[in-house]
C-alpha cells in the first residue's frame, strides 16, 4: 500500500517489470493496517519495528516523511489484528482499515437476512414480528391469560422467561425447566413460537427441546461459551446487546454464532448504560439503521427494558418501527403489580391492545407487515 | 412527614383537636426532603442535626426506628434545596421528593405550550415545525438557493449560523454580523422565520435584531448569563440540550430562560455523550415522551448533529416524528463538500425534498402538521 | 413512617400504651421504602394503591399533603424490594432506604476482611497483594521466565489466562487445561499463589483442581449461574468489575458468591466505558474508598486493562496504592511484541521490576506491606 | 505518503531524479489524511473524490487494493481539517494522523510548563500547588477565617467565588464585584495568590482587577468566545474540564486561550460524567499521565468537585499526587452546614489540615514541594 523509497536504492527494483508490480498489488490486497511512528523515534526504533513486523511474518511498506513516518503493515487480517503492533517502542498509533467481523458484514452477505420462526413465521426484510409476553413464566394460566391476549392484539412470538437473571441473589430466579414446560404447552396451545432466555451452557440442550427461539440476554452477551454453544445448535437466537456494547461488540457476538455455524441470528437493541437516572437504560435507536448499513441481519427494538417505564413504552415501540426496526419486544402483564419480575415495566393487556394496532398500522405505512398467527379456537 | 394513618383506628389519638391536625397538614403542606440517617449514628450526632435543622429554620419530625432513623425535615422548598443537609455528620442520604423546576413542569402548566414563530408558523401541538438550513452562511447566494430549496421541499423554518462555536480556534468562526443580515434578507425574501445561534451575552442585542428564533447552542445549555439574556428577550429560543445534559438539566436550564420572563422556550435534542464512535453523539429519543410527560415545553430533534451520518438522518428524523417531536431540525447544504464547516452531515437538497415529504406524510399519520409559509414569487 | 416525635410533646398523644409504641417501633424496624404519590393522583387511585400494598402483605402509613402524598410502606426487606410498587396507578416514585446487600455490607461485617491466599500470602487490612503475569499462558518456558523474575521483583500473586474470553471469534481463546497444568507447575516451582480465569460453570470444577485463587472476568460479572458455581467453591475469588457496574452492582454479584457460601471475595476494578477513546477504559480509583465505606471486602486495583496503555500503567498503580487499594494487577510479559493477547497493555519484566519497587516503598509510605513469598533456589 | 501505481505511466516519471524525490518527500511532510473508500465504490466516485481533492485544493496519491483502495491527501493540515471529505460520496472512513492542537502539544514544547502565579507561588515540573478555600465568598469574616485556616495547613493558593453557576435559577448567585474586593482584600493580607470563576466574557476585565489566576468553570470549557477574552489577559487561567469533554477536547480548549497569546494555562481535572451515581461525578486520574504525555501544561487535580463526597475526598488527593498532579484544588468551609452553596463537599479546616499535611508529605515522597507563601503576622 506504501511504498519504501526512503533506501532509494531498493526503489528501482521495485518496478523492474510488471510480475513486480503485480507482486506489490497482491501486497495491498491483504495490507490491512497502517502503523504511525512517534514525531521523535530513533532510527533504531525504525529498524526494531521493521524487524518485528517482519518477524510476525509480516511485510511492510515504508514512507518515511517530515513530519510523520508511516508503515503499511501487510498480511493476513486476522494475525494482523492480533498482532501487538502498538506495543512496539516507537509506535504512536495503528490505524486498522478492515471491520473485523466477517460473516455478519454486509459485504459477505448483501441483502437483509430473512427467516423462519415457526408457525409461518418470518423476520426480516418486509416481515416485521411482535414478540410480547411477561417477563417471567409464574403459572400456566397466568401464561395463557397474557398469551391469549397478546395473540389476539396481534402479537405473533410468545415470550416467557424460565431462567431469569437477577442482580439480587435474593430475587425471583424463575421456575427452571418446569417453566419452560408452561411455555411450550402454551406456545402450542396458540400455535405461537416461543421464546424464552438462555443463562448457562449447561441449559442450552434443555431450552432447545422447548424453545422455538433462544434468546441471549444483554448481560451474557459477551459469555462466549454460551455464545459458541448456541452457535452450535439450529434455533434462531435473539441477542440482546449488552449495557455498553458498542454495535460492533453486538456484531463481534453475532460473529461468534454465525462462525460456530447458527445463521439466524436477530439483533436486538434493548438499551444501554448512560447518566441519566430517569430512564432504565438509554434506547439507541440509530443503532437500527447504522448495524443495517453494515450488517445483513434483522433487528428487534425492546422498549420495555431499555425505559423500564410504561408512560414511555408505546411512543417508543412506534420510533422503532419509523427506524426501521424488523420487530418490535414487549413486556405484557395482565396484573404488573402481581409480576414476580420486572413487574414495573410491563404493559397491562389493554394498553398492550392498543399499542400494537399502532404498531401494525404504522408498519403498514412503511410497507412491512406484522404477520398474523393460525387462528385458535 | 407520616403523620395520618387515614384508614385506620389509630387515628384518632393522634390529634388532640382540628386546630393541631390542621396544625400538622399545613406541615405536610411544605414537607421535602427526607434525612436517613447512618446506621451508625450517634445520639449526639441525632441531637447536632435536630439543631442544625432547627437553625436553618426548618421543622423536623423524627421516627427512630431499629433498622433506620428518619427525619422529614419541612420548609420552604428553594430554602432546603440549598440546605447543606447531607453535610450534617450522621447523615447517609437525603431524599428529595419535589421537582427542582417549577414553570417549565407540567405541575404549573397543564397542556401543551403551543406558540408563534412568525410568518404565521407554529409550533406545539398539532403544529410541527421543519427547520433547515446550512450549518454556516457562507453567502447570500448560497442561502438562498439553500433556502429556496428548502422551502419549495415544505420547510417552514430557515436556519444558518453567523457565530459558530469551534472546537478548535483555527477552524472557520462564521460571518458574525454580515451573516446576520445575509440570514434577515434571504429569510424576508423567502418569507420564513430564521433562526441562528447566539454564543455570547453580548451579541444577544445584535442577532434579537436579525433573527425571529435565538439558539442557543449544547456547548453553552449552562452558560448561565447568556440564559439570563436570553431569558430577557422577546424571541422564542431553540434551547438544545447539552452533551452531558439530564433531561433535568435541560428543564433547569429552560426554567432560567422561563424565570427571567421569556415564555416561548423550544426544547431540542441533539444527542449526547457515549462509548460508540460510530456516530458523532447518541441521540436520546426517548427524552421526547419522558420530557413531554413532565414539562408542557414543544421539542424540535436534530438528528443532523445527533448522529453526524446522512446515511442515518432519514431513519431518525422520521423516529423522531414517531416519538412525538414538535419538529425536525436538518442541516441542508447544496454541495456538503464545500460546506465550510460540519459538511459531513449535511443532506443535500434532493434527499432533503425526499425526507421532507416523508416527515410531511408521516406527520399526517399523527394528526400533525408542518405548516406551509407563505407562497413567494 | 415518621411516627415518634421523640423530642416534643406531642409524643404523649400518640400512644395509648407501651404495648401500641413497641407494635410502632417494630414497624419502623421493617420500614424499608417511601412512595411518592402523582400530584395529580385521584382519590380511587390512592385507594387501590392502599389495597394493595395490603394485598402483598405490607403494612403502609399514610402522609396526605397539599403538595405531595406519601406512603411508608413496612415489610420484609426482600419482599418489598421485589413489589412492583413503581407499577401502581398514581404512584410517582419509590425511594428505597436501605442496601440491597446485606453479607458484602460494613453494617455487616464492620472490620476489614482479611483472608489467606496460599504461601503464606494474605490479602486485607495492611496486607497488600501484588499480582502479575501474562495475559494468557503461552508455553511452561515463557510462563517461568516471567514468573520468576515478576517473583524477583516482589510480586507475590502469579496470574495467567488459560480460558482466555476473546470479543473477536477468530482470536487465539486459551491453551485450556494444558494452560492450567503450566500455571500450576510453575505456581509450584515458584511458590506464589496462583490466579485464572474461569469463564464457563463447566470449567470451575476443573479450574478448582489448578488454581489457588479463581478470577471471574468483568464480562460475567453479572453471568450469575457462574457466581453462583465460584460461591460454592472455597477458592478466594478476583471478582472484576463489568465495563458498566456500579459499585453498587459489583457489590450485589459480591453477594452472589457470599450467599452461596464463599466468604473469601476480592474486588477489582479494571476501568468502566466511557467516552474517551484515547484510554481503553476509564480506571475509576474512587470506587476504592467508595466500596471501602460500604464494604469490608478487599479491592485490588488493575491498570492494566484500565488503562491499555503502558506508559499511564504506572502511576495509574501508585495512584491506587494511595487510594487505599490492597492490592496491584499488573499483566507482564516478557517480549509484548510476542503475546498471543492483550500483549499491548503488557509491561516489560523490567518495567515491572522498577515499578514493583515504587509500589512496595508506597505501601510503607502507607504503613502497608507486600509480604514476599517463600524464597526458591 | 502513498504513490499512485494505478495508472502505471506516471510512477516512472515520479522518480526520474532527486528533485522529483525531494517533491514527494515535500508532500509528505505535509500530509495528514487518509480516506479509505467503501468496498463497493464506483469509479465515476472515485474519479469524483479526485476531482472534489484537487478543487478543494489538496494533493492525493492512490493505492487501489483489491480488499480496499485508498487514497492519501496532502494539503496544509487545518485545510485539511475542516475539508469534508467524509462527505463525498464512496468514502467509507476518514483517518487523520495528526494532533489538532499545536502549542498546548509536546511536540511544540519538550519541557514542562512551569509558571510563576504570584506571591512566590510557582506551578509545574516540581512545585505543587495546594488551593483551598470555600466555594462561595459569603463575607470578609469568613472567608478570612477560612483563608488563615488553609493558609496555617499549607495551602498557597486561595480560591472562592464571586460568580457562582447555578443549575437552578433560584439558587445563590453569588455576591459579584463585592465578592471580589473582599477576595483580593484577603487575599493580600494573607499574602495568597487567589483564584475566581468567570463566567461571562463581561466579567472578564472586571475579574481581572481583582484576581492573579482567572478560573474557567467545567460548564463554560467550550464558551469560546469567553476563552478569547481569556486568551487576551496576561492573567493565568484554571481551565476546569468540561463534564463531557475528551483530554483532547480540554486540549483544543487549552489551544484557544494559548493561540489567543496567554501561555500560562493550568488545566484542571475535577471529574467527568458517568452512569453511576454514588459519586457526584466520576474522576478521571489517568488523564493526568495522559495528558502529561501529549502536552507540556501543568494539571491540577478537584477531587471536591469530582466526588461530591467528603468521605472520599482525601484518597483521591492523595492519589492524585500519586498520579503526577501539580496541584489539588480543595473546598473548605468553616461549616459545611452554613455554606451557601456546595456545602456538602466542603471539608472542615480540621480535615483540610490533616489532607494538608499528608499532601505534602506525598509529595515529598515524589520528590515535589508545595512551597509555603510568605509568614503574615
Amino acid at each position: 500500500m506504501i511504498l519504501d523509497f526512503a533506501p532509494c536504492e531498493e526503489i528501482h527494483c521495485q518496478f523492474r517489470n510488471n510480475q513486480e508490480r503485480n507482486h506489490l498489488f497482491r501486497m495491498c490486497e491483504r495490507s490491512v493496517v497502517i502503523i504511525v511512528l512517534k514525531p521523535d523515534y530513533t532510527d533504531e526504533q525504525l529498524q526494531h519495528i521493521c524487524e518485528k513486523v517482519e518477524e510476525m511474518g509480516f511485510r511492510y511498506e515504508l514512507s518515511r516523511g517530515v513530519q510523520r513516518t508511516v508503515l503499511g503493515v501487510i498480511g493476513e487480517e486476522e494475525e494482523l489484528r492480533n498482532a501487538p503492533l502498538q506495543a512496539i517502542p516507537g509506535v504512536e498509533n495503528v490505524l486498522s482499515v478492515l471491520k473485523p467481523y466477517k460473516l455478519a458484514s454486509r459485504e459477505f452477505h448483501q441483502d437483509d437476512s430473512v427467516f423462519e420462526l415457526g408457525h409461518g413465521v418470518k423476520v426480516g426484510g418486509k416481515s416485521m414480528i411482535l414478540i410480547a409476553g411477561p417477563c417471567a413464566i409464574e403459572s400456566e394460566d397466568i401464561l395463557f391469560e397474557i398469551g391469549r391476549a397478546v395473540k389476539d392484539s396481534g402479537a405473533n412470538v410468545l415470550r416467557g422467561g424460565a431462567f431469569k437473571p437477577r442482580t439480587s441473589p435474593y430475587s425471583f430466579q424463575g421456575l427452571g425447566e418446569e417453566g419452560l414446560k408452561i411455555l411450550r404447552t402454551v406456545g402450542d396451545e396458540l400455535q405461537m413460537p416461543v421464546v424464552t432466555e438462555v443463562m448457562d451452557p449447561r441449559q442450552v440442550e434443555l431450552v432447545v427441546e422447548y424453545a422455538d427461539i433462544l434468546q441471549l440476554g444483554a448481560r451474557n452477551m459477551q459469555n462466549f461459551n454460551l455464545l459458541k454453544e448456541i452457535g452450535s445448535t439450529d434455533k434462531p437466537v435473539l441477542l440482546k446487546r449488552g449495557m455498553s456494547a458498542t454495535v460492533q461488540d453486538l456484531l463481534m457476538s453475532a460473529e461468534y454464532v454465525l462462525a460456530h455455524g447458527n445463521k439466524r441470528v436477530i439483533l436486538c437493541e434493548r438499551g444501554i448504560r448512560s447518566f441519566d437516572s430517569s430512564t432504565r437504560n438509554l434506547l439507541d435507536l440509530a443503532m437500527v439503521p447504522n448495524s443495517k448499513g453494515c450488517s445483513h441481519l434483522p433487528i428487534v427494538v425492546d422498549p420495555s427494558h431499555a425505559t423500564g417505564r410504561p408512560d414511555l413504552i408505546p411512543k417508543m415501540a412506534l420510533a422503532a418501527v419509523a427506524a426501521g426496526a424488523d420487530g418490535i419486544h414487549i413486556e405484557v402483564h395482565s396484573c404488573p403489580e402481581k409480576a414476580m419480575s420486572d413487574g414495573p415495566q410491563a404493559l397491562l393487556p389493554g394498553q398492550f391492545h392498543e399499542l400494537a394496532e399502532q404498531i401494525r398500522s404504522l408498519a403498514g405505512f412503511f410497507e412491512k407487515e406484522v404477520a398474523p398467527t393460525p387462528q385458535v379456537v
